[in-house]
């Protein structure tokens, strides 16, 4: 089916909607997106939720797909392992892979989604409206109803198909709620007891980086912790996650002494580098932690979730904004599989993806635990410097972090099974010989074969 | 805390709202319930969807408690057993209890909230506002908006708790997860891929009954059922559970043609005594069942989910109601415990509840299959065979289905755990045995016995 003709309409201008708008628009379609929030190269939107994120292999390969991907590679600070520092003692940096070649970059939301827009809007085919905020769904005729929240005046648009990519609270996906026995959409939202703070370790006074730049920091912390993320202006973006209520909490935090001597007991080093961090602690909201699983994602092949309005994960797998990417690629593979038939696309789409999208979910749950206390087990580090080495030794070995990181190749879900299994032998292993002179390569991998068949 | 001063609104007029109301006017609160629909009692509310239910005993120990148990009982229809119509052949009965004085009893919805809603009223201390729907919640100052739907006009009013038992698509628990992340409001709805439809086989001609009256009616078939309850008047309401796509699903009877074919096959001997089928089956909806689970049921101590509105499950065990009715039950042990303060009560309330009604909403799920699948299976026969001879002859021996049925001292969760280790165990022997003559009690018991320590 030629798209020519075709009127898509895209709710949410946010990374997974521009990234689709630009890759619909390069295949020939007009899109008119509707985003809530005013445009952000114009105006300050407000931050303190998220400023950096960390782009890996499967989000490249998306963004690459669009010819953006270099461009995009200008604006990151690739981040070769975590560095880990614990309470007391010596920061211990651990590589991402045993391999050369393989990192996550640290990128800012706002400077990719700004280029984003740009890339879109250059193709001619995309007209974005800001404040525009979609206020209801007729699901018979595939209108909308969008109020300009400037003005305060409402308008009907109608496509011939609807995108919601609007995010973690999606308009679109709330709707089909409002309907769920209609459409029999299963749903659920689960937090963690886990909020979090964004705070900042601001540049050193030459500019420079007051932390190794090229790592991903992480104080790891019994039952809470605290990471960094490099920007490109020499500060680094600090998130404390730390749960809302009990002993050591977010509740416990309230006088300004409280809180200094939370981050002096258990963040010194952090701490030291933190002059703003009273205020930033206040300024800042405390944020929550949830997972969105539903389905169906699509009705009659006019109206698809995609990205967080579909999958919202929590952040310790840094695959958030990658599985979106995603989405993008394994959405566009299905427009030439069934030339343009959103009626095939959509449901084929939502069949191919949903198993996927829920393990990057259950992964990033999961991983809370490995950042915030294996990172601090002695067997834990011994169990990642075998992988390590078998990842430099056995080329067709890769860790499960690998599978999921930077091997776009795997689905999300072969990622979690056979990575899963591969943890179990692992630390069983490492538990046994207690140090790596007693590692026996062989024993291992016979240990692991039956995976690698 | 003294009741008198205290004012308590509750959302919703259905069964579990006008027995909390009931109860709570007993102990000396003043109530206020508003509710959406116009008074059944004046009205004739559409039918078509769940005219009769199963009333059981933890329903009835709740009714007890506010002693209308004996007045509802004038109204209920014994069943002992199940009668189960094979696609050939004889019927066959079998009870629910090896036990005399152990049986379920059929009741019209209806009928039960025009009692409860009398019962209600008559104590003075309670104002059923109908025609009056909730249109949002203020969660700071504990008030609702309210809108009167005959007059358009609405109205704010102030609790000093608000109870929600509007059902399964309650307003304050839609207010609550609007916004989830403010209450990390665990959220999950889902969905069977079977629907239901709402029959009737009438009275006879003389007014008696075409079945068995006594007993709740299974058509037991391959991925689907007919189930029939009796009505005082001499009718069955029957339901006819079904996919909705695939081979055999509502999907592929749109004719009257293949209704017609599809009841003479599989249900020839109900389709004799159905002369209004056809119409009923084009005017009655085809319905949805879903599950829903949430949690915090309460916040602050001032707003409360009860009933459908925090646990809906699907009818298969026939206890959505019963457990609705015992929430009542827990809820006002609590009120003596903590001496009436909300603010103790009600977060030991969800606490202590939240796993039983988990527990009902999975046997209900399980059930489907025991209903639909097992009651044509000859080793789940002989294994209830067994049972029922157990329960006859062991006094301490209680079937799953009877510690969930009968038994409204054992929790819920209690029953399941048990159940479901006994329910194992028996298909076992049942497997082995093949025939009653072969079952050895003392070999069964001495299965059974760490169960019972």
């Amino acid at each position: 089916m030629a798209a020519t003709g075709k009127k898509i309409i895209i709710i949410g201008a946010g990374l997974c909607g521009t990234l689709l708008a630009l890759r619909l628009a390069q295949r020939g379609y007009k899109v008119t997106v509707y985003e809530r929030r005013p445009d952000m190269r114009k105006t300050d939107i407000s931050a303190g939720r998220s400023i950096n994120l960390a782009l890996s292999d499967r989000g490249l390969k998306a963004l690459s797909l669009a010819g953006i991907d270099k461009d995009v590679l200008k604006l990151v600070i690739p981040m070769h392992g975590r560095m880990i520092h614990p309470i007391e003692g010596t920061s211990q940096f651990v590589n991402y892979s045993g391999r050369s070649g393989e990192w996550i970059n640290s990128v800012s939301r706002g400077g990719l989604n700004t280029l984003l827009m740009d890339k879109a809007e250059e193709t001619g085919q995309i007209q974005i409206h800001f404040n525009c905020e979609c206020r209801d769904i007729h699901f018979g005729d595939t209108s909308l109803v969008i109020e300009n929240l400037q003005t305060g005046l409402s308008h009907t648009d109608t496509g011939d198909v609807i995108f919601g990519t609007d995010g973690a609270n999606s308009a679109l996906r709330n709707a089909m709620l409002s309907q769920s026995a209609r459409w029999r959409f299963d749903f659920s939202i689960k937090f963690l007891e886990t909020g979090y703070k964004e705070l900042e370790i601001p540049a050193a006074v030459d500019g420079g980086f007051r932390l190794e730049k090229h790592a991903l920091h992480i104080w790891p912390r019994p039952g809470f912790m605290m990471i960094a993320l490099p920007n490109l202006n020499g500060s680094f973006t600090v998130t404390l996650f730390l749960p809302f209520e009990g002993k050591v909490s977010f509740s416990q935090l309230q006088t300004d002494q409280e809180i200094t001597e939370f981050f002096k007991k258990y963040f010194y080093s952090a701490y030291e580098q933190m002059p703003d961090l009273l205020e930033d602690f206040r300024s800042n909201p405390t944020g929550s932690l949830g997972t969105v699983k539903c389905f169906p994602w699509q009705i009659d092949g006019r109206f698809l979730l995609m990205g967080d309005a579909a999958h919202a994960v929590v952040p310790f797998y840094g695959q958030g904004m990658n599985a979106s990417f995603e989405d993008v690629l394994v959405l566009d593979s299905l427009i030439d599989t069934y030339d343009g038939d959103w009626s095939l696309i959509m449901p084929e789409y939502q069949k191919n993806r949903k198993d996927d999208t829920d393990a990057i979910a259950d992964l990033a749950v999961d991983n809370q635990y490995e950042m915030r206390d294996a990172t601090a087990d002695p067997v834990f580090l011994l169990k990642r410097r075998i992988e390590l080495y078998l990842e430099q030794q056995y080329p067709h070995y890769f860790s499960k972090y690998s599978m999921v990181t930077f091997r776009a190749d795997i689905p999300y879900s072969q990622a979690m099974h056979k990575g899963r299994q591969q943890d179990a032998i692992l630390m069983q292993y490492a538990q046994e010989i207690e140090s790596f002179d007693r590692m026996e390569a062989s024993v291992i991998l016979k240990k692991l074969e039956h995976l690698y068949v």
